[in-house]
């Protein structure tokens, strides 16, 4: 059965989180944003089904998968019910929710991210936002990103299955989505944040391994050169502004 | 076996949305920061598992619950593992998904409120920070606020087994923890922004009615009298400053 993903169509966002596990599954899936308007997808219908009052468990927000019957909204939430499916998570109760923790984490500091770009509201623009953005970002990077990049970095190191491993991963000794999602973070705040990660990348060996196996992963490279994969840009959540990261 | 939960002891906080489940459920708990130091619990012991580097699972930040082998963060995956455990979630994969998901997006909002007092820096006080929070807090007011409740009363509305139900419920028929959770974000609510909830609250009735019904609710209403229940105060997540209320 066909997954149907519900998402801004022009970012990567919090929806490229979901687009990394589907296209690292080669998954059977419809960004239905990004589709046609004619054929019953586009934003029309990701807008219709957000004001769809009928709807019994409304989603909060994208982004959202629609399979069968399930209607699961918060990013996390929608991979833990896609990891088993897709392979892309431990066979085990504790294994699952240790990988859903981690991403429920990532999730925590990608809302960080995102306030260092609008730090009072996001139904403003950046530019009416800066000079609280330049504090948040400053507080940021000097802070909050250190303490995420030590987290990585001790879950690497204390996975006893990367000791002999060819490539490193969070959980045990397989691809999991929290892996892509990790790979996801590096870029972003590479993207972001060049300047800050270039000083301290250097620190975190295994979270910068990481990035790198996955950057050239054969499942995962087919799709960043595709054209599916969105250009990161001044919309979404990861932005580049020299401002916020001096 | 008996739980062991790790939170800050002096604020409800995160760890409140914890608390309310097990006292619900008069399940057999330590709230170990709060205990004694010379039993091997107060924040010692806190402080001690934070710290210990030997933590394969090392949790990102409190809350934490410790149950046999499990070591879990984050509120909202304590919550979906204790749920089935404690009678706090309908037994179906597709309940306990949608009352999860509905916790995430409280998690969501409980970050938002904290934020309108720490709109720069977690690590800065207050008072280093309040015009920005002037800011931010009234963009929480007049659009997040709103569109947070407006949710909540559409999944209320929605439930359908509330028609004729003698008590409201978020998901089907039974008391679970997301309702405990709205409970206590109505009180935090009604403690941080007393104006503005005085003003949205007539407009949110099943809202208000949750509200009032778990405040008299007998699983509940003792754990409230009692010196368990930590006051609200202004070091923790919902913090009354009438600036941030105007």
């Amino acid at each position: 059965m066909q997954y149907q993903l519900f998402y801004w169509p022009s970012i990567q966002g919090r929806g490229e989180f979901v687009r990394l596990a589907l296209e690292a599954a080669k998954a059977d899936y419809v960004d239905v944003a990004r589709g046609d308007a004619a054929k019953g997808q586009g934003m029309p219908a990701m807008l219709a089904l957000l004001a769809d009052t009928g709807q019994e468990h409304p989603p909060f927000a994208p982004p959202i998968l629609r399979h069968g019957k399930a209607l699961i909204a918060q990013t996390a939430a929608i991979l833990h019910y896609l990891g088993p499916q897709l392979g892309l998570v431990g066979k085990s109760a504790s294994s699952q929710a240790w990988t859903h923790q981690i991403q429920l984490t990532i999730a925590d500091m990608v809302s960080e991210v995102h306030d260092t770009h609008h730090p009072i509201s996001g139904a403003l623009y950046f530019e009416q936002q800066i000079a609280q953005s330049i504090e948040r970002a400053k507080a940021f990077r000097e802070q909050r990103l250190p303490k995420f990049l030590d987290w990585f970095e001790a879950i690497l190191a204390r996975n006893g299955a990367n000791t002999s491993a060819a490539r490193l991963h969070l959980v045990g000794a397989r691809l999991s989505y929290a892996d892509l999602s990790l790979f996801q973070v590096a870029e972003g705040l590479q993207y972001a944040f060049p300047k800050a990660m270039r000083s301290y990348l250097p620190r975190y060996p295994m979270v910068q391994r990481l990035h790198r196996e996955l950057a050239t992963n054969p499942r995962l490279a087919p799709y960043l050169a595709s054209p599916r994969r969105i250009a990161f840009n001044q919309d979404g959540l990861f932005r580049c502004y020299p401002q916020l990261d001096a």
